[in-house]
C-alpha cells in the first residue's frame, strides 16, 4: 500500500549534496550551545554539527534545537561524539577547554589548552582536507574572542560617560586579558576627534576627570559577571557571533583578536596576545601596527594569554 | 575646567522622553534572560526592564547584557527589585512561578500561579495605567506559550517524516500540555491537501503507517529535553519571541496559545487550555473554532492547564 | 617610500580564495537590481555578479551599490558584460527576457524565452561546471516566480476578508498566470479548518458571500499595478528573495512555482505551469499532487505559461 | 445565514487601537517608495502612511506593497492624498521637493524647499500634536541625509584602497554637498591610528600617494550614478534607513547629517550644512566640534546646502 507521503508527492529529480555554510561546535556546555544559537539567530550558518563526549546531553540539546526550527530558517543539525560529523566545516568553534585551576599561571593554561587543541585538531583533521601540519601549528588559525569583548566593553563604558552609542566610540584594549590589559588612550576618538587632544592627561593619574577608572571598571565587571551569574556571558557569545560573521562573509573588518604572533613590539618568541587585526575568509590576514609609548610596549611584553575560548578556522 | 565631553560636543536641543517598545521581564532565571536575549536579537524591543528579588544576580545580568550592546542595536536596559522600573511597558513577561511539586495535580499549580500572578500584577499595576480590575481578571491577557511550542514540535516531526520544512507542514495540538494533549489529525495538511484524505486511518491504531507515534514522540521528547539538559529549552524561548512579535507588531497571526476560556466544546466553567487563536496588539481577540469529533471533545473537557510560563499583555 | 598602508599594517598570511554564496544576475533593469538589493538586505548572498550589455548602466549600478556597502554586511560586487564574472555562482537569476508583443500567444513567448535562455545558459556554461546538456534542458532548473506571488496575493486577500495575517491563511493558485489561473478552493484553510466545510459553495457562483471575487481582484490588481506604477513590482522581488532563501538554505519549503512538467493531470506533453512543489538546494525535487475536480483539471490542461522571469539553479 | 468568518471564529474581546511605530512618507516617487521598502525590510516600522497628489499611482503602489506582505512581518499600510493618514507618526520622511533648475544657486533651492516644507508641515500639523511654531522653525528637526551618504562613500573608498571593510575605516566629510565638500583628513583613522601620523601630507597636493583623489572620486561618482542610472540611488535609501534606525531606536550614534546650525566655525547666520552629530529619539541633540585648520574653516564658511531630501522628526 502506498504511504501518505507517496500519495502526497511525486518525486521529480534525484538529489545531490550541495556544500553549505557549516559550523561545528566542539563541546555542548552552555557556552557552546548559546554560541550556536546566537549564530543561528543571526542567520550565519545553514548547517550545524555538535561534538560532545556526553551523548545524553548531546541528544537533548539537538532535539531541543530541532523543535525550535519552525521559528528559524534552519533545517540541518547533526551531532555525535564522533568527529566525523564535523566533516567539511567552514568554521570549527572549540568551547571545551582546560579550566584554570587556582594558583596556576596563565602561561600554563595556554600550554594545556594548546595540547588539548592539538588533539582536537588531530580528530577534526581526519574528516576535513586540512592542508597544514600540526607541527607547524598555523599561526593565523587561533583566534581568541575575549579581546573583541574587552574592547566592546571599553567602548560601552566610554559611550556611557559621553552619552553616545558604543558603535560610535572608538578605542581598543591590547595585550593580556585582565589586570595588565592595556587601553590605548591615544587612539580613543569620536568622529576622528581624539579625546587626548581635548584632555592631554587622559588615562593617567594626573587626569582630573579620571578616565582611567573606565579601564578598572572593565576589569572589575568581568569578575562580577562570573561571580553573580554562575553561567557564561551573553556578551561573549555575541562577540563570537560577531567574529564569525567577519570570517564567513569575508568582511575584512578590524577586530581586537588574540592570536599567536611574534616579532612585534620587541617580542621575539611566539606568544598569544591581542592586537587589532583584519579578519576575513582567511582568518587573520593582517595586523594594525598600533603605536605605543615605551611604557605601553613594556606592559605588552609582559603579557600572556589566558583566553578560555578559541576559534579555529580552516578552508574546507 | 571643561571636561572632555564639554570640549567634544555642543548641546543643541533639550531632550524629552519618547515612548519606546518596552518589555519587562519578571524573574531573571535562565528562562527570563534567554527570552530577553532572543527578543533583543530579533530586534523586537528598544527598552528592557528586569525585576528580580536577587539584586546581585540582577546586577550581573544587566552588566553582561550592556557589555554586549555594541553587537546589538539596543541602548536601554534597566533593572531593579522594585516594580517601578516596569512603568509603561508594552509587554510584561512573567517567568517566575510556583514550581510543580511531586504528587501535585496540575489544577493546584494553576491556582498557585494565579495567586502569584495576582500579586505581581498588583505590583506592576502601581506603575502602569492598567484599566482592568484584578477581580475581573481579564480573560484575554493570559497567554501560555507552551502550546505554541507543542504545535511547533508536532509540525517539525511531520516535516521530518515527509522531508518538508516544518513551516510548510500544518497541524495543531489542542488541550492540555502532556499526555492528554490532542493532535487534530483532520486538520493536518500540506499545501491544503489533508493527509486524512490520503490515509483515512491517520492518527488511529488501525493506521498501517502509525502516524500517531509522532504525537507520542512529541510528548516523550519534552521529558527527554528536561532530563538531559538541566537548563531551559531554547525552543521555548524562540516560541515566546514568536508570540511577542505577533503582539508588538499587531500581526494577527494564528497561534496555538493557552488562555482562560469558557463555553467552548461544552465546557461551562472558566478553564485554561489551548486553542488556535488570533494574536495581535490586543492580545488574543478571536478563537478559531476547530471541529472535533465527540471523542476529541471528551478529551478536551478533561484537560487542565499546567503551563509554567505566562505572558501578560497590556496597553500602556 | 613606504605607503600609508604599509606603515599601517603588517601582513600575516597569504590569502586564498574561499567559495562564498554567489548570486549572478543577468540583466540590470530595475527588476534585476531590486531583486539583488532585496536578496542583499535579507543577507542571503556574500558575492554578487551583474551581467548586462549596457556597460555604462552596469558601472553606475555597481558604484551605487558599493557606496551603500557600509550599511550592509556585504563586501563583494563584480560586474561585466562578459559572462566570466558569473563563474562559480550558486544561483543565476535571469531577468532579461523577450517582451510580450501584442497579439502574440503565450506559447510563442515561451518558445522565444527558451531560445534566449539557451543562449544565456551556453554563455554561463563556459565558466561554470554545469553537468547538464542543453539538448536535454533540465526540467527542475527552471523556476518561474510569478505563481509564488499569485499565491501570496490570494492569501493576502483572504486574510484581509477574515482579519487574519496572510501568513496564517493557506491556499494556492495553480496553472496559468492571469485570467485562467485556478484557485484551489478545497484547500483554503485556517488552522486546518477548510473554509469549504463552513461554506459548501465557496468559490462558485452560488456562494452568497461571493468569495470568488477575491480571485478576480487578484487578477485585476496585477494589471492595475503595472498600469499605475510604470516600474516593476516590489512584491515580485520579495517573492524572488523568498524562493532564493529556500534554495540557498535548502529549506525544502512548499512554494507555488512554475516549471516544465509533464504527465500530470492528464497532460502528456512538456509544458510550463504552476503546482505546489518542494524547493531546496537541488531546486524543485518533488511536487504536491493537488486533487482537482474534473472541471479544475480541464482548466489546467488549457494552461500555458507566460512567465517573464526565470530563476536558474545549478550546482557549482 | 452565518458567513464563513462567523462560522470560523469566535470573537473574544473588543479591540482598541495601540500606538505603533508609524512612518509617513510624503511623495511616492521612486525615492519615497524605495526608502519605505528599505525601512520595512529592516523591520523598523509597523505602520506606514503614504501621501501623494497622484491618486492612481498611490493606489498602485499601496496594492503592490500589500501583496508582498506575506514576505514581510508588516500588516498596516495606508495611503491618501489627504494628510490625515499621517496622524500620530513617529517620523515623517519628505521626499517631494523643488527640483534644481539649471543656473540656480544652491541658496535659492534651500529657500524654495523651506517654503514647500513649511506648507507640508502646516498640513501634517493639523493631524499631529506638534508643539513647535512654524515661525521658529525648529532647528534640530531638519536632517539632510546626503552627508551621511557622502561619508559612507568616502569610507568605502578608503577601505577599498586599504583592503579593509568600510565599517572599520573612520573619517568624515563636512560642509556642502559636491565640489566644495571638505574631507577631514586629520580624523581619518583605522583602529585609532590616524593615517596623518603615517603620511604627514595626506590629502594635500604634496602627498606622493595622492589620497586626495579619493575625495575627487567621491564627487565624480555621484554625478556618474545620476547620469548612468536614471533612477534614484540605493545608497541614498540605505543611508536614510540608517538614520531612521538611530532615531526610532534612540541609538545616539554619530552621523554626518546636515541641519540648520549657527554660530560654529565663525558662521553667524543660520545656514544648513553638515557636521557630525548625535542622533536619537529627539533627532539631533548634540554636535561634535571637529577641529579644522584655518583653510578648512574658510571652506566651510562658503558652504551652502543643496540637499534634495529632508527628514522631519517630531514627537507624536
Amino acid at each position: 500500500m502506498a504511504t501518505a507521503k507517496q500519495e502526497l508527492m511525486r518525486n521529480f529529480t534525484s538529489e545531490e549534496i550541495i556544500h553549505h555554510y557549516k559550523i561545528s561546535v566542539i563541546g555542548t556546555g552552555s557556552v557552546g550551545i548559546t554560541c550556536a544559537v546566537t549564530i543561528l539567530l543571526e542567520g550565519l550558518s545553514d548547517e550545524l554539527a555538535f561534538v560532545d563526549v556526553d551523548e545524553g546531553k548531546l541528544k537533548g540539546e539537538t532535539i531541543d534545537l530541532k523543535h525550535g526550527s519552525p521559528f528559524m530558517k534552519m533545517p540541518n543539525i547533526v551531532s555525535s561524539k564522533d568527529y566525523f560529523v564535523t566533516a567539511n566545516s567552514n568554521l570549527v568553534i572549540i568551547t571545551a577547554d582546560a579550566s584554570q585551576e587556582k594558583g596556576e599561571t596563565g602561561l600554563n593554561l595556554v600550554q594545556q589548552n594548546v595540547a588539548i587543541l592539538k588533539l582536537m585538531i588531530f580528530n577534526i583533521n581526519q574528516y576535513s582536507p586540512l592542508s597544514w601540519k600540526l607541527s607547524v601549528f598555523p599561526k593565523n588559525c587561533v583566534i581568541g574572542s575575549c579581546y573583541n569583548l574587552n574592547t566592546a566593553c571599553f567602548r560601552f563604558l566610554i559611550g556611557q560617560k559621553l552619552g553616545i552609542h558604543s558603535e560610535s566610540c572608538h578605542g581598543c584594549i591590547l595585550g593580556e586579558h585582565g589586570d595588565s590589559s592595556i587601553p590605548v588612550w591615544s587612539g580613543v576618538n569620536i568622529a576622528g576627534v581624539p579625546l587626548k587632544d581635548l584632555n592631554l592627561d587622559i588615562g593617567t593619574d594626573k587626569d582630573p576627570e579620571q578616565w582611567k577608572t573606565i579601564h578598572k571598571e572593565m576589569i572589575t565587571s568581568a569578575y562580577e559577571i562570573i561571580k553573580m551569574q554562575g553561567h557564561p556571558s551573553w556578551a561573549v557569545d555575541l562577540s563570537v557571533a560577531n567574529l564569525t560573521q567577519s570570517i564567513l562573509k569575508n568582511l575584512r573588518r578590524v577586530h581586537l583578536a588574540s592570536t599567536i604572533i611574534e616579532d612585534l613590539y620587541g617580542i621575539n618568541e611566539e606568544i598569544i596576545f591581542s592586537v587589532p587585526c583584519i579578519l576575513g575568509e582567511n582568518s587573520i590576514t593582517d595586523f594594525i601596527k598600533v603605536r605605543l609609548n615605551p611604557e605601553g610596549e613594556a606592559c605588552l611584553r609582559k603579557s600572556a594569554e589566558t583566553c578560555w575560548m578559541i576559534l579555529i578556522f580552516y578552508n574546507s
